[in-house]
């Protein structure tokens, strides 16, 4: 293989066959490609894009370039969901629940946060005693019994997507519509999802900043499943401000909880009911994603949702007293409120500060591997359209003893306020079949 | 020094500063920046090209990444020539003579060939005795004495190009007109030349296979010498046959005497006093060009350019009889004629395939390093727009005992002929000032 005439061909714009992309990732997978020459391809594909069947070859190779999950035990149609990653985004925890009560089976491998972004893994690791590893026949047997379980993504999944995705990290061609979309389905593939419902995020917190990138994106991966067998179906939504109000990990799933009981956002609510009914739909438990929002909205009702959940923490020991404040979780050891300095509507809280914000306190962590205070975190009290008064909190922090003048001040520093009305944003833009 | 902002920001089409251009430089010299980044970069630049400014800046830097040559012991203005090299072109050895005969002082520093195109100190290197190597002191008191001395390129020149030159020839980003330009007149200006006129090939057997591409990369020399304070001149010539009849070290050696006597091919004569007169002019030894041809020609009629070639020889130990036949050089053991099939008018000749042809026999290298049968080579016997007859030899196969029947293929597979009178090409296309 002449990885040199595969760069070449890509950078003049020619179409590279199924044979090339599947020579290019086994020379990435068994490292006989070197670092420079993944960079410049992914320059290459960077200028030049890909068109669906090459990106489809690319996600296909790259799924099989390590261990692919075989979910054959578990019957019925499996399906995942996926956030390209938002502040506050906590429907994974909602979601997942609601689309297991109402008869899918989700079987989940997710991954920890890194920046801004926090990670469901880390989400759910907050839950005292919550176990994000097991054997993988525990795995498949917790899925028969109850729709449903979580795993921290481990062994050799995807190689080839890790390699190209860190030398992309350090060569400004991170954002490749078509190396973005292979890199998240491949995933999803070695995961062993059916189905896959998408979030893309679109907005100042999110990782496309813009709604014809987001549109691009979203395009792109429901292609890719077309191309692959796979259904996928994709969300478009907003990310200009947080979701919900908690952002943290206690926070954030103290707020799922809430949700599960009814009492959440509006915001959160309303998505992860979509979400979990596209689940449903794509996993034929309805005819019409009408049918599956009824489906959904029944289940979060009658709390089936709520005890899934609970049973989700049960099988991997998690403790949760919905009877205690808190339910029962550790708290931040400092409450700071963060207060408005002038009178007016909020026109908007920008999600990338108050996503920086938690990180400083000690919610995220900014390189892999480094540890995260799950207690810490934002409290917002006020979202996009309402009406404050100088000197109101505007939001409350618990922090532990780092960073809090600094996440103050990019809180503040976060919300805009203006005299006129404000028009909210709508949550979910588009959706993309 | 971020390097991954300065590959988003030329990525994204933004002009980079002259500090972000030195701090690249200096992270390339000093290993800094990881191959990966620099291969991302160099196809960031392929895509979205610099600016004169920038080019000017990558110039300087890299001429100035390592050490530079001080040719303030010589006196006048110290004049270069430069091809981007070709099938037979042997003009340095026509035009250096000449143009230190016509009073101009040319301290020449050059390279070995590499694939089909050979090298100027290969060259000299045929000639029995010739030494390439010299102390800088008698290199500079060479020049003083007789106006000319050639030397092969040793030391820390350009670090910073010979590392950028060879990620790009693995990375498929050879094909850069700002990085082609830069590099080769960042070689220059470490050379220490303060006039360049530099010989831009075009066709086949060249490096740029198209005129556009060529006027490109003509134009952004010239214009580095203008912002970096060098005169440079660019003609532009074409490859698609050889230069003169002669392909092969020794053969070419003999050409150029053959030339320096005026018994040389029209085309070689031509261009070499052409390019002499161009660095006559830039060497402010005559007012304009027609003057300075005028005084290169003279020097060519006069026998002095001859007498200045026997000089710098005889200066580096070099040994050439003129009496003798092939002038005392050693000749290949075995001549074969090549035949053509049909009778008509040869309507062109590949360079590219007699410069294969004259590596596969041995003239030229595949790898630096590898070493080089002198002897060994080619004779055209015609060229574009011959009459020649079926069954009549076309070339002079003078071989070792290597790949001789490849050779004799290629050579006859790079000969077309056809029944209808052929117009020649111009041999010098384009002049770039």
């Amino acid at each position: 293989m002449n990885a040199e005439s595969i760069i070449r061909r890509k950078r003049d714009g020619q179409e590279l066959s199924q044979s090339e992309i599947q020579e290019l990732v086994k020379g990435i997978s068994n490292n006989q490609i070197p670092d420079y020459q993944l960079a410049a391809f992914a320059m290459a594909v960077y200028f030049q894009s890909m068109n669906t069947r090459e990106i489809s070859d690319l996600t296909m190779a790259m799924a099989y370039s390590g261990k692919v999950m075989d979910l054959s035990g578990i019957a019925g149609i499996k399906v995942d969901k996926h956030s390209t990653g938002g502040v506050g985004d906590k429907t994974t925890l909602v979601a997942m629940p609601l689309a297991a009560a109402a008869g899918v089976p989700v079987a989940k491998m997710s991954g920890r946060g890194l920046g801004h972004t926090g990670g469901t893994i880390d989400k759910f690791e907050s839950i005292p005693g919550f176990q994000v590893e097991m054997e993988y026949s525990e795995f498949i047997e917790q899925v028969n019994l109850i729709n449903a379980a979580i795993v921290s993504q481990t062994g050799n999944l995807v190689p080839a997507d890790k390699r190209l995705y860190a030398i992309r990290d350090v060569t400004a061609t991170i954002e490749s519509i078509p190396l973005i979309a292979s890199s998240i389905m491949s995933k999803k593939i070695a995961c062993g999802a059916q189905g896959i419902v998408l979030d893309v995020k679109v907005g100042q917190g999110a990782f496309m900043k813009n709604l014809d990138e987001a549109q691009q994106l979203a395009r792109a991966m429901v292609n890719i499943g077309k191309e692959t067998g796979r259904q996928a179906v994709a969300l478009i939504t907003d990310m200009e401000q947080p979701l919900g109000y908690a952002i943290g990990n206690t926070l954030e799933v103290i707020e799922a909880i809430d949700t599960l009981q009814g009492k959440g956002p509006d915001d959160l609510e309303h998505l992860s009911v979509e979400i979990a009914a596209y689940m449903v739909l794509l996993g034929k438990k309805a005819a019409s994603i009408e049918e599956a929002r009824q489906k959904v909205k029944s289940v979060l009702q009658s709390g089936q949702g709520l005890q899934k959940f609970l049973a989700i923490a049960a099988a991997q020991q998690g403790k949760i007293d919905v009877q205690k404040p808190f339910y029962g979780f550790g708290s931040a050891p400092v409450l700071k409120e963060v207060t408005v300095d002038e009178s007016g509507y909020i026109a908007g809280i920008n999600a990338l500060g108050i996503g920086k914000a938690a990180m400083l306190l000690g919610a995220g962590r900014e390189k892999i591997g480094a540890p995260i205070d799950y207690s810490v975190g934002i409290k917002l009290l006020n979202k996009q359209g309402d009406y404050v008064k100088k000197g109101q909190a505007i939001a409350l922090i618990h922090a532990g003893y780092k960073n809090l003048k600094l996440a103050e001040e990019l809180i503040r520093n976060s919300v805009q306020v203006t005299t006129e009305k404000v028009k909210k944003t709508p949550l979910i833009i588009d959706t993309v079949v």
